[in-house]
């Protein structure tokens, strides 16, 4: 299967790696503005004029960037799908066929990925085209989903919780634990062991804390000691959260 | 070096674990009020009389009953000490050489942890008491620190957002999934992959998505999807939060 990546970022540079490294899949082409600076890539163009046949065009780049940047497509006729999880199919300029290949996971430059669990969520407005996107999902991935937009808007809406906002909590403890000279690293196996808990437990029966042991001394003392008028203000909405959620359950 | 392990809740269990893994240490009883069914265990004893002679006696039961606990203890001038990231080493009675063994962990039944990345935190009156524990630690774990009182407190309150927050955000989640028939197992890559990052970048510079984008569109929609009250509050209060931190870094 021939694909081209239209932009090269986060998310376009992981799927370049990932279809290059299986033999049924071809990445012949990398439109991308900036000029790329990597070895072993497919030939990249700036012009997009110059792009070459394939069987799916790819298109990541920033969400608010992709409905214009569709219409400015010289193809007609072709599958064009977009990466996001928030922006609807319906974003895509309908001269293309539509879909939408929206791999599950948040991309650094510097960490690989194994795609193999990553989960990606397919979307296409006709059928052959989504059997099309399934079957590569499927090279790179042990994990396709078919999911319509509003589903896929509402797993982007939880993704924001498990990794935004999970990840502004590990940096709220750094500020902590920086007022006192304490190095963020003594954090770092309580975190992996917090999220690998989830492959085995429900988060409702993995939760501990004062919180949901209603341990109001505890809770107090916790107050009292945080400064931030921000880390403050987390500590007691979730800590309300918390009881809520468990006081329901009794 | 001789143990004896007073309760048998988790902590203990895997500190059992742990010390049994090591020729140098050894666990010669484990005080339970409850029965404890499980093989290859040390003695158990529910009779505080029948304590044996150790080197340390290490109080691993709940945070509120370590005081009153360690009052009742039958011995004299025997290093004891607690594996509470909250409870002052001045909660133990004076009556014996106090220290503190506190292993930054979260630990559940049927989940094995690997003890030598765990950070165990160390604290005592006496130097000599405080090198004992030191290198008891040092058996089991490579990442043994000296802290005080004070200091724990703080990583203790540190550990409360990096898991038993994280942990609530998780079952946000989870709910947010259910409203549309979405497994939550679709999250966990995303999970472990958003704990896996602390491990090569700090929490400042990982931190992605439309708070710290200000992409108050995505903003605004995600709002309008919530339907639950604290969900929508939890939202709210921690973009606010990214976004106080990523304009002051402007």
């Amino acid at each position: 299967m021939k694909i081209v990546l239209l932009g090269y970022g986060n998310v376009a540079a992981h799927l370049v790696h990932a279809f290059q490294a299986h033999p049924q899949t071809e990445v012949v082409q990398i439109f991308s503005r900036s000029s790329v600076n990597e070895e072993g890539l497919p030939p990249v163009t700036n012009d997009l004029n110059q792009l070459k046949e394939a069987d799916v065009y790819i298109i990541a780049i920033s969400d608010n960037a992709i409905k214009e940047f569709s219409r400015s497509l010289p193809l007609q006729g072709q599958l064009v799908v977009h990466t996001s999880g928030s922006v609807s199919i319906k974003s895509l300029s309908a001269k293309n066929r539509r879909g939408i290949f929206y791999p599950l996971q948040t991309f650094s430059r510097g960490r690989s990925v194994d795609f193999s669990t990553v989960p990606i969520c397919i979307e296409a407005v006709q059928d052959g085209d989504q059997q099309l996107l399934m079957e590569l999902a499927g090279f790179i991935s042990e994990n396709v989903v078919a999911i319509d937009s509003k589903q896929r808007r509402t797993l982007h809406l939880a993704a924001v919780y498990v990794n935004n906002f999970t990840n502004h909590l590990y940096q709220v403890s750094e500020e902590i634990l920086a007022q006192r000279d304490l190095d963020f690293s003594l954090l770092r196996p309580l975190i992996l062991e917090t999220a690998g808990k989830m492959e085995s437990l429900p988060p409702g029966e993995a939760q501990t804390g004062p919180a949901v042991r209603k341990d109001d001394k505890t809770i107090k003392k916790h107050l009292k000691l945080l400064r931030n008028k921000q880390h403050k203000n987390i500590y007691k909405v979730l800590t309300k959260s918390i009881q809520r959620n468990h006081g329901k359950k009794l």
